[in-house]
């Protein structure tokens, strides 16, 4: 690795202090102007899209992001024949040949580590889009970036979590990202089968967070500034019954919404599966589309920071 | 979907009237131009390409036109994974998603009616290339102009169709936009086995073409304008002995040249699979691969009048 | 195939003489200095990657080639879809089709002499990128070229050649491509297993290069200006046992480095699977991943012969 690239790779939502979120975010409000532009910065850039699981929905984020800046993306849906039996290849190996195609990489690997790996052998930065049970760094930070679009501030809020907090990895990231804000609230919502885990809560309260753990949602949701849903996921639960009866616990529908404060939103890290109902989507509070839109912002300043 | 962009998606041929077809195909033939331009329309514009089920053919027509246009694309060649049973998400939250990411979607799915469904939720122009059982207005509109760039008219001009008329959904839509035009016959020949539905024949015969049914090609052939050439599939005959029979009679081969006019062409929507024999492929009168070089310019106005 | 086009196919290693070898490497030599312009000669141009097997490495370079001089890339990971048993199309429909969407279609194959066979359809110039147990050209280029850069000149070199080299496409083909340099020595070092096939030895050496088989690495390593690693699969032995005695007898370790001649290098086709261990990498005399990046300029080169 170049040592002039030596810190532009983007492996974990840690590797980020208030100082340079505080700058990343006020250069992906700046991103929509290159929509309007002729002259793109990244004009004659390569990202390259290794993605050995396929996720449609997080690769076309980054290559629109790309090719707002005026970049070009070689991509692989699946990128697992890199590593089959028979043509067998070390991920060292296969970010090295790649690191001779592209100027940035983005990686999905389906192994925890695989980023950092990715990144101790690349010859260009290595941007991680996920990798297993690891980290998943740009959804934690386009999550951060819409609390601060949507309500001008992260400072001073009172963020409620709901629903599979055991596994639920953006809701860890978002948790640990948390800390490097004043004065923040964190309200963790869900059925005894996944709570969030020990560590996570007291790691953040031993950062000043102030930490609540309740199965009430109606009771969270009334001075909530921003409710983060999250899908559950049937394999949790003993049986299809106790799953059913929680699940319906905790979907935002109109009624919840009555509870919510105007200022407030919702966000979702999306796909959802019926956690929050399609009647609440025309509500000006449901903010989880325009959060998608927030992560091709974020990518596009990530992107920028890497590659110039 | 923001209102000045409502009229803009592409879901039925049935959308487009005479004037719409006439300005359409006036601005297919100027799309040649492009190539040869450096500074081009759609620069710094995306397609997302998101295509349900494969259709390499269709997607490579689309991508091409967005390039040629100076667009860029985001492309997924198997979409599936977005309905996954882990990730299951509805087609309407990705076709919200993919509005974030890009400037325009081009959708090919298994499901009737899923272009439609597409278009009430989306915020950027939908436009079908292909939806199930239902319509593939795209294939249409390049088959009409296809007729037009090789006759220099469509108006007055005999029809030919021959093959699967039952199940063949580009022989329904060429019907029914050809009841846009004046003085038109069309003749159907087909085994009894894929008749012309019913509903097509009587629709444009009470619209004014003059239709016939045979199943004499030879005849039909003799003072044809355009045969329409398709693929008769196997699984609807009741033994493969009928269907080799039936098969070898509306084969087009160097023999059933000489019957055909000096001025007609052959078209096919393609792919073929020996109803057309490869000797007669350097007959200039056949178009079917011109047929497909049409279908680029043809994407690329109707791009042009998405995006724009 | 338009007559101004017809000798610009890229078909097998063998088309190419000295004079042009010659050429091809200038010009690929000078292909860097396009990271740097803004206007780039293939700017409008599209190539279509047409790959009926799944192989990343070389569709990226392909496709990483054809975006560092302005063009753009219609892609598929996996055309069987185009051959599927349902849509059934010829290869030379495929082709045709392709024509009217592309400016260059990069092909591979898992049929020997598909190359040929598209080539001759084709209305615009193909590249073969791997024809099943046919050539696979640009491999072989590159590694020439790779050789001329390292070393600084082939006429004169000895090359060693390490491993399989009985079903290894790309030695044969290096060693054909040879033939065009003066004063060659090539040494063959193989199990018994898998030994150069006589044709080919015979060849080379009734053209003039001297030709030596050996099952002695250590010996062949000594003034060896060139190491051409290779995999040696294992269902080439007669069992496991036999198979893990041969392997390591032909590993490249640092052991084997301190035998090797300063100014010498060491290639490989990649992917490797243990026969080059990791420690090497390190070493300066380790060329293959520079020459995966050589791949690119030469693939820059030909792109920009083809469509210019």
């Amino acid at each position: 690795m170049n040592t002039t690239h030596a810190c532009e790779h983007v492996i974990s939502a840690k590797q980020f202090n208030r100082e340079q979120l505080d700058r990343l975010f006020q250069e992906a409000g700046r991103m929509p102007m290159y929509r309007r532009l002729l002259e793109r910065p990244l004009n004659g850039k390569i990202m390259a899209s290794l993605f050995f699981e396929p996720s449609t929905r997080t690769r076309f984020s980054f290559e629109s992001a790309m090719m707002r800046l005026g970049g070009q993306v070689i991509s692989t849906e699946n990128a697992r024949e890199f590593s089959s039996a028979i043509k067998g290849e070390t991920l060292e190996d296969t970010i090295r040949v790649v690191s001779q195609y592209a100027d940035v990489i983005v990686l999905r690997h389906f192994e925890q580590g695989a980023a950092r790996r990715a990144a101790s052998v690349s010859e260009i930065p290595v941007i991680n889009a996920g990798d297993g049970a690891g980290e998943h760094p740009t959804q934690a930070l386009l999550d951060l970036y819409t609390i601060q679009t949507e309500l001008g501030t992260i400072d001073g809020t009172h963020i409620v979590m709901i629903g599979d907090l055991t596994y639920g990895r953006t809701v860890h990231s978002l948790s640990m990202l948390l800390t490097n804000y004043r004065d923040i609230r964190v309200t963790y919502v869900s059925p005894p089968q996944t709570q969030i885990p020990a560590h996570v809560r007291e790691e953040i309260a031993a950062k000043g967070i102030r930490v609540v753990e309740t199965d009430d949602l109606v009771k969270a949701v009334q001075d909530a500034d921003v409710l983060y849903q999250t899908r559950v996921q049937k394999e949790r639960f003993p049986s299809l019954e106790v799953y059913e009866e929680v699940k319906g616990k905790y979907v935002i529908d109109p009624h919840m919404m009555e509870h919510l404060q105007q200022h407030a939103i919702i966000m979702h890290p999306l796909p959802r599966a019926g956690e929050i109902l399609p009647e609440v989507d025309q509500d000006p509070r449901a903010a989880y589309f325009r959060q998608a839109k927030n992560g091709v912002d974020v990518r596009m300043a990530l992107l920028l920071k890497c590659c110039l």
